[in-house]
């Protein structure tokens, strides 16, 4: 017999009509000779229903008390789908945050899970039973309410699969799996049948929003095999493990990108040791994340030009903090907010010569310019015009093979 | 220091807005030296929105997964008014059932509370705290989610006054208190400022929704003064205690009304003994509720008439059961759905004599006909035809001195 954790996201049990069909995948893998135990988030937007409540009742409501109001969602999904369960003659049981329990460090609306009580709901399993979790919640050892997080759904899923010694984590959510890039997009993109953990991490990162980012890394840090599956089809989804598992064909496995970067450059900074730290401390104390970096030797040998990226919304802040700095000189300041972030990912990119080469000559070939370059073991990142976002993709995705 | 349990029902707490307002009626009772213990219902209408999604799956849902569900209602309205609160600077805190705990007999959808721990929450407010608590539900011995059926608020609020040792329970709802007769139908009537508990049982089995029954009869076994008042006026209430503590200088105290009654007669019916059981058992045993009773000798003195009361829904599953019975002779069925039942109440009725004779004669006056009488110690009913109703009550409401 194999335990297998499921987590059904939002969307998957955002109704009861789509509530009662998570039933029956459920009943059709216990029928297989499963122990299941399945996680599942509120139904889609009741959390955020919730918020807003609290929001007309103070921006900065009482953490406890959010904790306690956002983490009655799941309860709700965990209710009915037990039900539903049970109207489909399966044995099956809601175990509650603090039922089961789910032990957090007590940092609320934002806790990290220390243990999980594991007893009463092995015996459970072992009699033939479902157990129904709330993704998302634990309690504190005073007995308080604790949320993980938004996303912390995904980071139970796993937690649970880690404690309970399960064989895979399937994630059950609105899309059937990870693609090689956008198929929204790009019409020829295709899922990835499997993909290592730290492709997955690169992925999720540059924007393709499938996993939360701290449970794939959970899961890589103990792993838990996860699979990333449509609830609304029957398809095979997309395999998570480690790169050890996998034989890589081809050297890319996705190309990803953001448009939520813009580019700032300062010109003629004086060229002497520390003036970098000068210019990121401030930034970094400000919950800036400057994401690339590059520096070139000026024209005139004494000072230098450096060009950096952050997220859109944070120019403004940027560019008061920069001008209010008295350590740093430099002669103006050039933003850029109509850039976007192409990247190739793969972890068979390190053992394949030539890749960085092959993408800027392909962007080349097109004639787009390439404003910043990021590279790292497993992904190679371009800042270009965001004009020609399109025209980079499709290129890379048909270069790399992955039409 | 005053101890004081405050209840506010659903409509007091329905948006966050009124939310807030309850907050600041806290506030004030805090600020005046007492110390609050706060019981809240589900804002208005998500009790029943839960109930449908509920049926949408199953119309009989299991029993211990609908609790689960049904209860994150008040805790949703625990979160945000113990929000509220700190918000205007209260220490306050929502202590759910099984934090508390609130234990119960376990029966599911309609437990009743056995215990509830009080240390931590005597401590607590011990300490200056608000302790806000859920109405409606509690856990088993086995650390299930129990509610105790609809209306259980009350019953939790009446439940932790008498185990707090409170000095008294005042339930905030929507109407200001209890009136003297329907103040939609009859504008003059009077809101009671004073009413035993048995005479408010009386009414509220007559039709007057202010308070759940049971709660009634809790807070009259335990003798705890209850005040029911308006959450949106500052006006007082009506205060509920023990018919010792209240001078009579009327006879009645209210006059009710319900149109929710059928009379069934059976005429010819043999008169013999055991008629009546065999006529009334089935009906007993099919549920179905059998309020007033009337027999009279028959013309011919062999057989009798007899003419009972149910609710109108349940006239044809009365009739049909009449019919199927092999034990019973009659010679016709004759009913009437048309009809309304009226009522007089007041604890002050057994010590006045002629209130029987001055109803007959007032309705008498009025040229209207009593199809039936039914009498207790503190009330006096009769069945009339349902046009007749409006002005009954007038009548009743003037001659009583009630105006």
């Amino acid at each position: 017999m194999v335990k297998k954790v499921l987590k059904f996201g939002g969307t998957s049990v955002g109704t009861t009509e789509r509530i009662q069909h998570v039933a029956k995948i459920i009943e059709k893998e216990q029928s297989l000779g499963n122990k299941i135990i399945a996680v599942v988030s509120a139904m889609a937007g009741k959390t955020n229903d919730l918020v807003k409540l609290s929001k007309e009742i103070s921006e900065e409501f009482n953490k406890r008390e959010l904790d306690v109001l956002l983490s009655s969602g799941e309860q709700v999904t965990c209710g009915l789908l037990s039900g539903a369960l049970i109207k489909l003659n399966v044995q099956a049981k809601s175990w509650l945050n603090w039922q089961i329990p789910i032990l957090t460090d007590g940092e609320h609306t934002n806790a990290r899970i220390l243990n999980i009580h594991i007893e009463k709901i092995n015996k459970y399993l072992d009699h033939g039973g479902v157990a129904i979790i709330p993704g998302f919640q634990g309690i504190s050892k005073f007995g308080d309410i604790t949320t993980i997080g938004r996303g912390g759904s995904d980071a139970t899923a796993v937690a649970i699969a880690k404690i309970f010694n399960a064989s895979t984590c399937e994630i059950y959510t609105d899309v059937d799996g990870v693609y090689s890039t956008d198929p929204n997009k790009i019409p020829v993109a295709k899922k990835i049948d499997k993909i290592s953990y730290d492709e997955m991490l690169e992925l999720s990162s540059l924007g393709a929003k499938v996993m939360q980012s701290s449970a794939v890394q959970t899961a890589m840090m103990y792993d838990i095999p996860l699979e990333v599956r449509s609830t609304f089809t029957d398809r095979k989804g997309t395999k998570i493990f480690s790169q050890e598992n996998i034989d890589y064909t081809k050297s890319v496995t996705g190309v990803a990108y953001s448009k939520d970067d813009a580019k700032i450059t300062l010109i003629g900074v004086e060229d002497k040791p520390g003036v970098a730290a000068n210019i990121f401390e401030p930034l970094s104390k400000a919950q800036i994340n400057v994401d690339m970096v590059i520096q070139n030797i000026s024209s005139d040998q004494k000072t230098t030009d450096i060009t950096f990226t952050v997220k859109r919304g944070d120019v403004s802040k940027t560019k008061q903090i920069l001008k209010k700095n008295s350590n740093i000189n430099y002669k103006k300041i050039i933003e850029n907010d109509k850039v976007a972030k192409v990247s190739i990912v793969g972890a068979g990119m390190v053992s394949t010569p030539g890749v960085t080469y092959r993408m800027f000559r392909a962007l080349s070939d097109e004639g787009i310019n390439i404003l910043a370059i990021s590279t790292s073991e497993i992904k190679l990142s371009v800042i270009i015009e965001e004009d020609n976002t399109l025209k980079a993709i499709k290129k890379l995705h048909t270069i790399f093979d992955l039409d």
